[in-house]
């Protein structure tokens, strides 16, 4: 292989082989689980199109299924999981199958979840097909599916057998999907990685033109920086945490529209510029910090303010975030460029200030 | 506490209290989680009914809400699984918050289940109040719901943070529930404790009179079988299996009626007995071994045989179980009295053999 190979940390560790090729997967398969085995693909319509006749190029020697799940965030469901096992059995899957999850962060999500509880529990590799995917949703074990009182509400941390990324699967992504995993780039930058920062500064325009060697540098020094975090601390009782700066501004944006109209990358990067006000506001960042953090999101086109919201309503919405205890909300916040902080005081008044500053 | 505690091996280990007073469980909840917690008891109706006061006297210093779900295997569904999800939210549960499961095996894997999902895994209390929950589905951490496409085939194995467990429950008991319990602790004893048969066998009128004094002792002998199977093998690579005896030919007769109309104690007592004919004529049990069996069986009023089946279309139900692989059926054994075996080159000839045996 010519790609890199990270090691994850975990109760049950697993690698993560950045730049690899969808068709060696087999291979690969073969010397960790023996050839023969039962595969389930479970993929979405598009990326099955581009991308299946080159994974399953590699998967002569074994048994091979695959689920095609429809596009769409409303796809992490129960629903979906229920009829995921349905066709499963009738596939005749059974726990010693593994589930390939090719494509993006809700196929992830979804087939993960589904291979944490069918029958127990099987195994499963992540494909991640997007930026997104790739620095961020394949890395940490966490899968889940929405429910209506919230996203993620249901899942788990249910480590993979591996992540297996073949960056030009990148190549049909389209741009708006590009900058939900820049958004998460950025983020893991602000909270972990000033260097990191400091590379997407300079090579911002190459990003822009879409530069294939480029985005294998980007994707493999962001993923670098998920593996450590969640290296440190699988089940997010600690730094884990950090990852989640920008989260709970933008899931409020998010939910507030039901998650209509706004994508997860513009909602994270509103979010980041939010929670940067409320450091700025505590003395852990300088204004030179935020502005340099707005300047970057601009340039790539994400937004850094919103329109007319009501900022209480956005508050509220922030009440029912998962990190949250006892009513009390918890915020990370950056602490310069490259360093997290979790607080435990926010309140309210000062949410809302934030808020103020990122509302037109 | 008056009672004994036992230590289960787990990649999280918990205790099992044997003999606990439900009124103590909040002192035991203060030392171990603190006092002030969230808790949700999650219950049956009637169950509710009988023991909701009693357990309430101990809770005093936490937040308590309360979860009643409505009677009957049909309530193990991911239906109510999102039903649950809801309640719970609207409760201000969050992932600190610790579920109560008090009730049968339907309460304790239906809430088990739903510990290990919401909000990525919350802790959770077994307090089982049927002696079938006592001596088997409490210990071990196995939770599951239902699907149209199989019995428990999504689920988890997810440790309690305690199972705690007061004899007095079962004076409520009807005979029909303690009969499934007791074709647990029998199969329990044929496959790794001899002395338990003889005990049961034994004290077998003074069972069906139900003195409490035997129950304790009964009940704590048969957990500790558990106890020491799940400890060994916790996610069911080995000896955990054994546990499985009477079940393969037990769920091919459930499912055939889809759940209706013979008890799980009923299907297992069969399924006991045609798996013992298998043993028998692969001479790894005597006749006299199968007959002292068939007779402790029908001393309790357990059937032994069942009326007007196809054979076959019972042996093609047990393919779908979840031990099987590659479509090769698993089987346990009993290997005399006291021990068991996995077998897994059963042919379906001598499976359809074991069911004529028990055919009328």
């Amino acid at each position: 292989m010519q790609g890199q190979r990270i090691d994850v940390v975990s109760v049950k560790p697993y690698p993560v082989f950045l730049g690899a090729r969808l068709e060696e997967l087999g291979d690969y398969l073969t010397t960790r689980i023996g050839a023969g085995e039962h595969l389930l693909v479970i993929t979405h319509p598009n990326v099955g199109d581009y991308y299946l006749d080159t994974l399953q190029k590699g998967l002569g020697s074994f048994m091979v299924n695959t689920l095609i799940v429809p596009q769409g965030e409303d796809e992490k469901s129960l629903d979906r999981l229920s009829d995921l096992t349905s066709e499963a059995i009738a596939c005749g899957a059974d726990r010693k199958t593994v589930v390939l999850a090719l494509g993006g962060g809700v196929i992830g999500d979804l087939a993960g979840f589904f291979a944490s509880v069918f029958m127990r529990g099987m195994r499963y590799v992540q494909i991640p097909t997007t930026l997104l995917a790739m620095v961020d949703s394949s890395i940490g074990g966490k899968v889940a599916v929405n429910h209506a009182a919230g996203k993620n509400l249901l899942g788990d941390f249910y480590p993979p057998l591996a992540v297996w990324t073949d960056f030009s699967t990148l190549e049909t992504l389209p741009w708006e999907e590009m900058l939900n995993g820049l958004a998460e780039t950025i983020k893991h930058a602000v909270i972990a990685d000033e260097e990191l920062l400091s590379f997407i500064e300079k090579h911002q325009e190459e990003i822009m033109a879409r530069k294939p060697e480029l985005y294998k540098e980007l994707s493999s020094r962001s993923s670098a920086v998920k593996v450590r975090l969640v290296s440190e601390d699988e089940t997010e009782q600690g730094k884990r945490m950090f990852l989640n700066y920008g989260h709970s501004f933008g899931h409020a944006l998010e939910a507030e529209v039901a998650y209509q109209g706004i994508t997860h990358g513009q909602g994270v990067s509103i979010g980041m510029v939010a929670a940067a006000h409320l450091a700025q506001e505590r003395g852990l960042m300088s204004s030179g910090e935020v502005e340099r953090l707005i300047k970057l999101l601009k340039g790539f086109g994400l937004p850094v303010t919103v329109r007319a919201k009501n900022p209480r309503v956005l508050t509220d919405l922030m009440g029912a975030d998962k990190k949250n205890y006892k009513g009390q909300k918890v915020l990370v916040l950056p602490k310069g460029i490259g360093q997290g902080i979790v607080i435990r005081d926010a309140n309210d008044e000062e949410i809302l200030r934030a808020w103020d500053k990122v509302i037109e």
